[in-house]
């Protein structure tokens, strides 16, 4: 059955396996030491803009934002996100397991106000009484955010600017990141995301890789002994050179940015003949997960001819769900689609 | 380089590479719920003679021993283990990361003698103030040790009887655990252990994947929620089909059991090597891992051209080193290895 | 200088000191196993009205919180409360430290409301994905509220109901319970506290105890080998008969209940007072709380002469103060805090 | 029944009461700001010979040390401890609670030789693989050891330098410290504690306090925002006050001096009663506690008049006892003991 699902409905983009195919018998040294790691962190500092960042790859991205955020928040601090980041709502408490409360802020359409940012954080630090409360020690956003939307340079300056006033590390949380950097009308680029967030992951596993993230610590804080504490977490690879031939491989020839491309285009054809067929958006968009509102007995035919996502109960009537597109989504399989719908 | 370093220096079997490569396009959904993961849990099952286990795929050894002992333990015991576990000296301290205490016992060549755990369970429910006391909560051991010892099949059961009389499941760490199962002379078969255990898992990483660890509740107690609790600690793999497909492949004509007979087949080679070079082995390994006494000026000029693993200190003049065979390992690099030796 | 600014400016009710001085030379076994906490305990089982009932002593309520939540809760589980919740905003996260999340809903002036208790665990367990979310494992409620609101019998039936309809624990923060069940025209007993929760504690602290909460676990639920989660989570007393004597006086000849309508009663002076003086209430408190909006400036003046809590901004001239009553409050201090306002 | 069973059996040194009586109408701020706390911790401070060090008042032994340590390490670090040491064996845990191991050395009569401290953190630090274990953290010793023995200022003085040398704060568990200072010959003075330790408790549950430890933090090793983790901890008593008066009443006129020497004198008098009578001490203790092994149908007689402690078994036809004296211990009733001794 044809699948829009989610981007990681497929293994992994062909030239990621065939460069894992022609490094197989390469020894290397394990737990990241390897020569792979180190060409592709190198890759990722030189897209990056920032020569001297630490780069680590990790295996996916509750792990990651566990790990990151574990490590960055002292034990009596929190992390502040939008009621609907993914650490809020969908990672199973991973964030709480560790000890740390997450400080919910309401969202705009996934994203998180600038100033309803500082507005929380003057209140807090401004009364006397928060010894007994837990500290915000952090901030995450999501870029895309769960609702597939993007900020702007100013909007992300903005937070940024609320940070570094409070000196809190930003954190930004890549899973899609590519789709964001790819996105029509976007105007931030990587080199942005590095210059105005400390810490943020570049995702691998729903832009093409088999799995695996980078996590990428651009500003002033750095977890000592990082190797340390992802071990610790049960985070750490054996065979880190999986990780690192992955994310050579997307980083050599713009292939990440390539990947991404394909799937905004893809998306971008979708909505074209959504909005021509006359259906609802639950928001606007602009990358490659599409939110349409489904009369539910219509919604129920095209479940046995199509996989995609449930997203939210509308009204009575009326169902949220959600269709993704990815390096994997051929031109064919949309047509089929475009023909169901 | 030359590298007897460890066993999971290269990539892949070839058969994985392959597998993963001809899968690569089918649409799957996530996190473990896809055909693969499906068709290698019902192999192990299989193999194991186990037809209602739960089997359940993680990406690493530490995730793995971090989750099924946090999963097994009620929140105020602990677990049981030999002083030279895994658990207890080299995961930079990942179970007590999830609020349990390792209890260590005496090790012998890396094993747990079954009258000292039954002792040691004996003393502690018998003594009236263990309520300030951690509880001991399951007995964890690992086969092959880390010692590269394997139990018997009588000391096995020695010890599964021990833990039943104490209602207290026992879980074997198998990171290794096809050498043990093809070790010479070894009684212990895949069987045996699925009927003597209650939870272990079968080691990826190390015997062939390219990363991936399988493990199996045959007995009475099975966490409820795991794949929540997976989540919770970080360790949901989104694309499952990736360990599906590996664990497949291993599961297939006995790959599992091929590819640790073959780097069982070299260590003895190597063994046969050494012995008639004279070389003093620190103990006598039936597995994939020769522990060998080096005087340390040689062992420096030796480290020039192959890589092996530093192990412990042996006297002033003389250190432990490890080598490690895999399926990777070929007659010609042994060649190379005992010419230099 | 004078102060209302809590209900534990003061000692411990004279009656409590005086019963420490005459048994302190009585030689008892430590941990709570003690004579005192036993027949505090039958009184307190008595006064429930639940002679089967599992009755324990901490020394605090944030203490008492953590240790109840982390023993009922599975560590896959979360707690819902209100979002004025004691423990979500004033505990410094230490449920959080334990674990697990505190799953919010919106408060109406510091109550749950029913209905939206049972619309939120109807959209959780009707979701197919909440595999990846926090399960709901336990519901917290405060009577009175941090607001010193009270739930009707019918309210906290209602919301006990929806509990016991999706099999989870209903647990009730007593910090204050003495003022909710001498507040005028309440209609919950203790009795019906113990009928509808599944545990709860009696607030000593703020009740006239030096210091001391009284875990009752009235319901089916019944953390196995409580005293060692108590140990490990630092809160068992040595001398356990310390809250043994000052619970087992005030639980002997009602002083618990006295002292509570003491404290009513000054707090209805108080009220009367400040309506009469034309002051604005927050909200409409029965208990022994008052919160009532200051202009700023009369503010800054008064606080010269009185202490009082801040409570919050109420708009840019305006402040909510909160002024409280106890056992220890005169009518001659009363009558020193009205002539100041 | 008579009852030498701990040094925690009665109520209060009778000055404590006489002062929490009178002390008992005055209104004071809560959490540790009163002027009771503030007068006690300068007393601390003047008797410490530090008069910057950071003084805070906590209700038992295991909390204390739990948030002492947990606040001490960083996460990925554990606390190395004798094995005899309190926290290694019967606090259920607390410490693995907060996510951290114990790293057990040796003991010798309960105390850990420096020399062997050296070793373990020099074969550590100098291990490359060390990334891959937990990183000792801080070192904790008890003074007197839960064998009652005592540390020479010499030995301490050893035990620090390697602490030192290493970066790494040492802990002193003081829950009987009063024993110790007050031991016969001992040259150790509560300044050279405060000089060679950078954090350590003067115990008040076991030397003469209805409950309460003092933590000094005498050193460079200084948590941030020590009362919200005392928060998160569950560790923060209302009225702070009443932690405040117990410790000025016992740092005034040297009465923590005098309770633990009233103790030690009696001590000494049942230590010679049993070597007349010819009873086998089980190690030789200069302090409140003594360690007799016992004839097991002798001890059972005896159990039917005098509580003592059972310690551990000797061997089949002999048991390891305590008798422990306090500031309650009077003549006539050490009588009563050596009659039935």
């Amino acid at each position: 059955m044809l699948s829009f699902e989610s981007d990681y409905t497929e293994g992994a983009h062909p030239q990621i396996l065939q460069r894992l195919q022609e490094t197989n018998m390469v020894q290397t040294p394990g737990y990241g030491t390897d020569e792979f790691c180190a060409s592709a962190a190198e890759k990722i500092r030189s897209a990056c803009g920032c020569p001297d960042a630490y780069v680590f790859f990790l295996t996916g991205g509750t792990q990651t934002n566990q790990i990151v955020i574990d490590s960055l928040l002292k034990p009596y601090e929190g992390v502040v996100s939008a009621e609907t980041g993914h650490i809020n709502a969908h990672e199973a408490g991973a964030v709480e397991f560790t000890g740390h409360k997450v400080l919910a802020l309401p969202h705009h359409c996934g994203k998180m106000d600038p100033k309803e940012l500082d507005e929380y954080l003057n209140r807090f630090f401004s009364d006397g009484n928060h010894e007994h409360m837990v500290f915000p020690g952090m901030v995450y956003i999501t870029h895309p955010t769960e609702y597939g939307t993007i900020y702007t340079r100013d909007e992300l300056a903005a937070i940024s600017k609320v940070c570094r006033n409070y000196h809190l590390p930003l954190y930004l949380d890549g899973a899609r990141m590519g789709y964001a950097l790819a996105a029509e009308n976007t105007d931030v680029t990587l080199k942005d995301i590095a210059e105005l967030c400390d810490a943020f992951y570049i995702g691998g596993t729903k832009v093409g890789a088999l799995f695996g993230e980078a996590v990428v610590f651009s500003g002033e804080y750095r977890p000592d002994h990082f190797v340390t504490r992802v071990k610790q977490h049960g985070g750490l690879l054996a065979k880190g050179r999986v990780l690192g031939v992955q994310f050579d491989t997307l980083f050599t020839d713009d292939l990440y940015m390539k990947i991404s491309a394909h799937a905004i285009r893809m998306a971008g054809l979708l909505k074209q003949a959504l909005k021509e067929k006359g259906y609802r958006f639950f928001l606007e968009s602009p990358t490659n997960q599409q939110f349409v509102i489904l009369e539910n007995s219509f919604m129920e035919e095209l479940q046995k001819h199509v996989r995609f996502s449930f997203w939210e109960k509308y009204d009575e009537n009326h169902t949220v769900v959600r269709f993704a597109t990815s390096w994997a989504t051929t031109e064919e399989n949309l047509s089929r689609l475009t023909d169901l719908l």
